[in-house]
Order: C-alpha cells, then structure tokens, then sequence
C-alpha cells in the first residue's frame, strides 16, 4: 500500500502526533545502537494503547506491510533496524507499571518501562528486578525480552528468560495470545522461553510479569590482579569448580584496564595483565563464608594482588572501571565495536590468544572486557571510520571473532542478540534444516512473515549465496583451537 | 500401510527380537504409569542405535505411520499410551553415559539412561543431576525430557529445563537438529525450551547433556506440625517471603499423616493437621544459618511441633514418610487416582478447602500431599474401581480439582504433563487462537502430524465438542475462590 493511503487510515485511530512520516521526524529511528546500520523506515507509529497497537497491527495483516518493533533502541545487534517499506512501531509510551505484588514478588508491567524503573518501585519492599544490562538507565524491559537480555549478575540470577513467568503477546493479526503462568511450570509447549529472545519477529509484547529478588543483605567484591591472563582464566574456572557461583565474575584484560585508569583512576593494577572482578552476595554469614574462599582460590591461582572491598562504596568505586569500559573506550578510539559471543570457559584462555593473533593481523586494537563466570565475550576492536578500509577491517576481524566462538563449540551472541548484524554468521552456527525449523516456527506466529523481516535467522537463499561454511559444533570435530 | 509389510521393512534393519508383533509381547507396552488408560500397539520396535532409529522414523514418514515414543514407562498422564494403528518405539537399549566431564559438570547421556544413574556415576566426582521425580529410580532421563519433569529439591534447583544444556533430537524426517549449547544463551529461536516438555511431539530426543551440580557438604531438615492447614499455607508463604529458598518445602494433610504414619511409624505428630517438611543444604555455615531462621518462621508461624534433623539418618527417616506416601495410599484404599496441577502459594490454604469440599461433596477420601514451595499439588483421590461408578465420580471430581487451579490462575499440570490424561482440561485453560498456535509450532516440526498423535495439545474440534468452558485467567475474572 502506498504510504499515503497507510497514513490516512492510520489517522483513524491515532492522533496526529502518534503518526510519523516527515523525513526529519523519521530521522531519529533510524538506527538503534548499532550505528553503522542505518535504514528511514516508511512510517514510524507511537500507540499509547493495546488497543492502537491490535489496529496497527490488523492494518499490516491486512494490507501485507512489515512492522518492526522499537524499545528504547539501545539494542547492540541492530534488531530494531527499520524497515523501508514498513512501519517501525515505537513501544516506548507504554512505559507503565501496572501491579507490583510484594507478596508473590512480581511486577506486571509495559513493555516500555525501563529495566531500572522497575527496581526503583520495587526498592521500597526490599525487592529488585535482576537481570541489569550496561544499558538498564535507558533500556526497556520490553527490549530485554526480544533479546533475552544478560548482565553482570546474569551468571548467579540468569537472563530475562529466567526472570519472567507471564508475556501476554499480540500476534500480527492482532489476537492475543496469554502465555506462562506463576507456577514453574506450564502446560503446553514452552512458548515463554521461546517467545523470549525472539527478536520482535514472533509477536508484540504488550504487558510482562517479572519475577522481584529480595534485594541481598550484603554484597561485597573480591579484585583480583593476574601477571598472565591464562591465569586469570584457570582463576576463573577455579572458582567454579569450587562450587561457588558469584553474583557476578569480570574480566579486563591490560588494555582495558589502562584505558580506564587512564579515564577514572578507580586505582586498577597497571601492572596487571588482567584484572577479575569477583562478587558475592546473600546474607552477611554467606558473604563472609564465600569472601574467603574466593580470596583463597584467587591466591592459589595464582593473583599477584588481592582487594576485597571493605564498604559499598570501596565495591563501588571497584565496579566503577568496569562499567566506564565503553566510555574509555570511546576515549582511547574514534570507534569501537562491541562484539558478542559465548564460549565454554575451558576455552577462555585459548581464545584470548586467538583474538590476540588477530588483533596483530589486522593491525587493530582490541579491548577484553567481559562477563567470564558464563564463558560471554565483549571483544571491543577498536578502530576509526575516517581512515579508508578501516571500518571493513573491522568487521572481517568481528566475523573472525566469532567464528572463532563457534570453533570453539560457543555461539554468535551471548546477551545483544543475531539483529541485523549477525544474520550471516547464522549461517554458519546452523544446519539447513535447523534454519528451516526455525522458519516454521516463525510461519506458526506469522504466516505472512511481516513481523521484523529479515532479521535474526537468514533466509537459507541467503546462507547459500554466502557459501557459509558448516561448522557446526567445531569444537569436536576441530580439537586444535584456536582456528580463524 | 498394512502391519505385515512394516514388519517386513522393519526387518530389513533391525534384528528379529527388536520388532514385536505378537499380542503377548505387545501387553508390557499397553499403557504407562496411567494404567487406567490402555491400548495396543500395532508394532513395538526396540531400537540399539540413533540410525535404526532415523530408520523407523523415516520408514513411518514414508508410510504416514504413527510414532509414539516410551522411555520407562513410569509417566502418570498417558504420555507413552500407544497409538492402535503405529509404532510404539522403546528407547530402553539406547542407555548408555556418554560422556562426564567433572570439569564442565557435564553429562552427555542418551534418552534410556535412568534418572538415578546419571547421579551414581557423578558420585566419585562429588557431584549430581538434581531433578529427582518421585519415579527417580526407574525413570528415565529421555521421559524425563519428553515431560519437564519436577522433584522434591526443584523449587530450588528447577525442573528438567533448568538442568539441560544441549540436545541430539531426529524429526519425523529422520533429520538431526542439535539444539542448545554450553553458554547461558543461544542464538535464534529457544527451541531447547520447546523441545523440553514436548511430550514426544516434535522429535525424538537420541542424546541429552545435563548439567551436574556439586553435592552439596550438608543437608539438614526441619518438620514443622500446625494445628490448622491454613497456618502451615502460611509458614510456607512466610519462609519464602523471608527470602529463604528452601531446597524442598513439602506439605502433608492429616489424612496422609496417619495413613504414612500407620505403614512406617516415622514418628510423625499424629495430632497435626498438617505437617511441612522444609530441607535446607550447602555449606555447613550457610545451612545453620538458614536452619536456624527457618525454625524461627516456624514458631512465629504457630507452629506446634518443630523437630529439625540432628543427623542424616533422623534427616532420611523424616523424608521417609513423605515419600511412602504413594505406597500408604495403596494400603488404605483399593485404588487412588494422583493428580498434579499447579496454583500461586497464596491460593494454598483455599484450594484445599476448596478440595476438602469437593470430598466431601463427592464421598471420596482425598489425600494431599504436595510440593508447597512451589505450589504444585498432587492430591490423591481415594477410591475403589470395584465399585461401579466409582470411577467416574473419581474423574469427575479430578477434572473439577484442575478447573479450580485454573480459577486460583494456576495450571493443569505442575510436572507430570498432559499426555492423555489431562486433554480436555487444556480446552479449559487455553483459548482457540492459542492452540492454534500450538499447532502451528507441531507442524513446524511434523507437518504430517506423525509423531505421538492424539497427545498434550488437542485438536480444535475436540474443544468445541467438548463445549469447554473457557476459564481462562480465572483467577482475575473471578475473584471470589474456591469456584467448582
């Protein structure tokens, strides 16, 4: 359908203000936090309502036009790139929360509220919302849903999959679809886990039930300085294997470490190769118990220099310099770009030196700072766009990252999701039949496939055109790690 | 096609003992753990290895043949009932551990392997699979798969979902997908989740990596006895609130107090009304802690009894009873029928009043006994198939047992599936356009609709003939519980 007459009949059930098409009103929705893809969608939409959204939705259906969904755009795999025929429907002024129920300990809430807007309401009866990506200031819940998003403490408390019980969901004919429940489990195929992670391609989330953590008594952060970063790998697997598992496990390796004491001087070892950042929290007696064994296996693995934090606000300022990585990063560099990708931790050590070898290759920095207790890689190659030739370097040495992770029996993304800037790499983790699986699966929510095309799982016309190598579970059939 | 051309092709590779067709040999197959549902098989077929078993598969594709998978036999919904005109595939003789990796905490088992033999191989290794259904003996860990099965200890550990990594699973085709992997996430759709309680419907699971847990250096238990079931929903709601997450909490009725207690005498108050089992583990210091505030909550909670376990025998002899209650159920009736549904904690204390009143109402005696931390029911009806009618009303009372779970926002089945058991109770809890969609994610995966026909998600023209009453989230509808 014609732009113009899409218009016209969006008018009849939004305001004027609800329906964007002026180029310089398109602008903004351009990209979301994968700058280097940019597309002007046809028509950007901002519903206030379930309501508007089904009718936007029933339009789409019906006059066979894409729509794409938007959170806060904070995505870093380019999944709410717009569409150019298509409708990118922003989420962002269903920003309520609906209940919060201290008692059960959940929160039902819109898909545009903010991730850290539901730990300040819940702050008052002691709870937290726990999963907490880099971005939770600015990142809404309905976006950690389409990316199953991690952070720091996604090791002890587990993603968003891990963090929901209910999705009510609208499929592209605009039906609604009520899915999980309070209990564990439901009956049925698992459509929770499976609309989680889904990248806006199965249906619009319009209202999600969160599970809320007692916020814990005590937390307090073990740093750690490691001359050799094999060491701080083995230290890392140590602690595992000790049958603990920490709030959060980080690590930097000496790139990283001077660019941010460079930035904040948070008083980091820069005589370090790598830096750990290990904590722990629970009650005061659970805290003090693991705080000593995990001083103990950091010494026996070999760390050059110890700290616990003493006080929050020594944790803090510990934290401080993990959390100014990107920051600094943008310090040191013209660009970056975050890469993503999950290893098995016995591999960690191996593939630190593989992206080291490339880094020498291409001749480009890159930074190590990342989630190790889940084995998820951050390689942040640093790089700049105005050099000629740079930018494609950059994005042949990421591939190669992350080929690397699949080698190494891993997988292309880790929290950030496939988006845009995956979709070949999609070729090479899956077979053609799992890719069609994944089509059918796809066929089942919308048949006509307008819901976010193009993203998240390749057509196998595209896998073939790539001539994308199979190597699938490389790490078996390839024990000589690293290859690239 | 006709059973004796299958048989034929059958042969072509699979040994002559691994195809029964006799009547006799077909009896042992006629119905799983439901023994009040049985059919015949046309064909049971023993498969050794995963290409006899892409051969079966393909065979039926090409034949339109129906294909019902059985681990070992022990599930209580039907889910292995046999198909009158297919094949019965028993993955008894695919038991072999694969693979343990102590360093990963990992098994890689395939689909006939017993629950309790993967923990007895981990032993020397200081770990252990946590999911332990009740069956766990002689389950296995492919049903265990094929139903997300549950335990005492998966309020705190999860259920089957929450303790698998990766699996090997044949389509209908006879295609292999390798779905999941080693990191927290994976890229494209969550069919790992899909695939986990999937009751058969979608593959045939050939190998499952599970998770190993190490075992924990204590466990200790706390029996509280109450005057009142009500007071004991209460403790259960204050221990969680608390932020305690138990690693069992077990209630029993007074009904299953004196029919366990007159089998075994495990020295339970025979006064109580309800008696809560409450297990905490870990280390040393985590478990005084932990037990020392939950006998805290007890008494606060009214309790009228506290005895906490002073050793791991007295622990042993206080589970004793809770896990005699199925067998003390057979010795104080002729027959009993267990149902599994699942409603919020805070619905305890009325459901089985609710329940109470169905009993009376019906004239059946009714023992629960149940996984109160989690709010998974599993009442007993007590009956006698001697006595004509009895039966029916046993069912009729079981179906209103599942509609009031439904009305408190729960779900029809907490760990032991659908299968056949429990078909028309999902035209209750789900609405057309959302088994719509179920049958759209079966066709992804099996568009012939070959593989467990019948099963867990029921056909639209069943619902309509059942007229189901569509109760959906009754719970919010309906505000004013117990409703039957």
């Amino acid at each position: 359908m014609l732009s113009k007459d899409l218009i016209n009949k969006l008018h009849d059930f939004l305001p004027a203000e609800a329906v964007l098409h002026e180029t310089e009103d398109l602008r903004p929705y351009e990209c979301d936090g994968l700058s280097a893809y940019r597309q002007t969608p046809m028509i950007v939409v901002l519903p206030q309502t379930e309501s508007q959204i089904i009718q936007v939705l029933q339009l789409c259906d019906a006059t066979k036009t894409p729509v794409v969904a938007r959170g806060a755009g904070t995505g870093l795999s380019g999944g709410a790139l717009p569409h150019a025929e298509g409708i990118l429907m922003s989420l962002a002024k269903l920003n309520r929360i609906l209940t919060l129920d201290p008692f059960a300990r959940t929160a039902r809430v819109q898909p545009g509220v903010r991730n850290l807007a539901i730990s300040d309401a819940a702050k008052p009866f002691g709870l937290y919302y726990a999963p907490d990506p880099s971005s939770q200031i600015a990142c809404s819940i309905g976006g950690n849903v389409a990316e199953n998003s991690g952070g720091v403490h996604c090791l002890k408390y587990g993603l968003t999959v891990h963090n929901i019980l209910k999705l009510r969901v609208l499929t592209i004919a605009g039906e609604i679809l009520e899915i999980g429940g309070d209990g564990l489990d439901s009956a049925g195929f698992d459509l929770l886990a499976l609309m989680t992670g889904s990248e806006g391609m199965l249906g619009i989330v319009t209202e999600i039930t969160v599970k809320l953590n007692p916020i814990p008594e005590k937390a307090q952060l073990v740093m750690a300085a490691f001359d050799n970063i094999e060491k701080a790998g083995n230290a890392v697997a140590n602690v595992i294997a000790a049958g603990i598992i920490p709030a959060g496990m980080e690590m930097m390796d000496k790139i990283t470490i001077h660019a941010v004491e460079a930035f904040l001087h948070a008083g980091y070892d820069m005589n370090a190769q790598a830096i750990l950042l290990c904590e722990s929290d629970g009650t005061s007696e659970e805290v003090a118990d693991e705080i000593t064994r995990i001083n103990a296996i950091m010494k026996a693995s070999g760390a050059t220099n110890i700290s616990t934090s003493r006080n929050e606000a020594e944790r803090l300022s510990f934290w401080a310099g993990r959390k100014a990585a990107f920051p600094a990063a943008g310090r040191v560099s013209p660009d970056y770009y975050c890469m993503d990708g999950t290893i098995p931790r016995k591999h960690l050590a191996q593939v630190l030196s593989g992206i080291e070898a490339l880094s020498e290759e291409y001749g480009l920095r890159c930074m190590n700072v990342f989630h190790a207790g889940d084995g998820n890689l951050h390689p942040l190659i640093l790089y700049d766009a105005n050099t000629p030739g740079e930018l494609e370097k950059t994005e042949e040495f990421g591939a190669k990252i992350l080929e690397m992770c699949i080698h190494a029996g891993g997988t292309i993304t880790g929290e950030h999701g496939v988006g845009m800037e995956k979709i070949n790499q999609m070729c090479t983790q899956f077979k053609s039949n799992e890719l069609e699986i994944f089509h059918g699966v796809k066929a089942a929510f919308d048949p006509q496939g307008l819901l976010n095309p193009g993203k998240a799982v390749p057509t196998l016309h595209r896998c073939a055109e790539l001539g994308a190598m199979h190597v699938h579970r490389g790490a078996e059939k390839f024990p000589d790690l690293p290859r690239f």
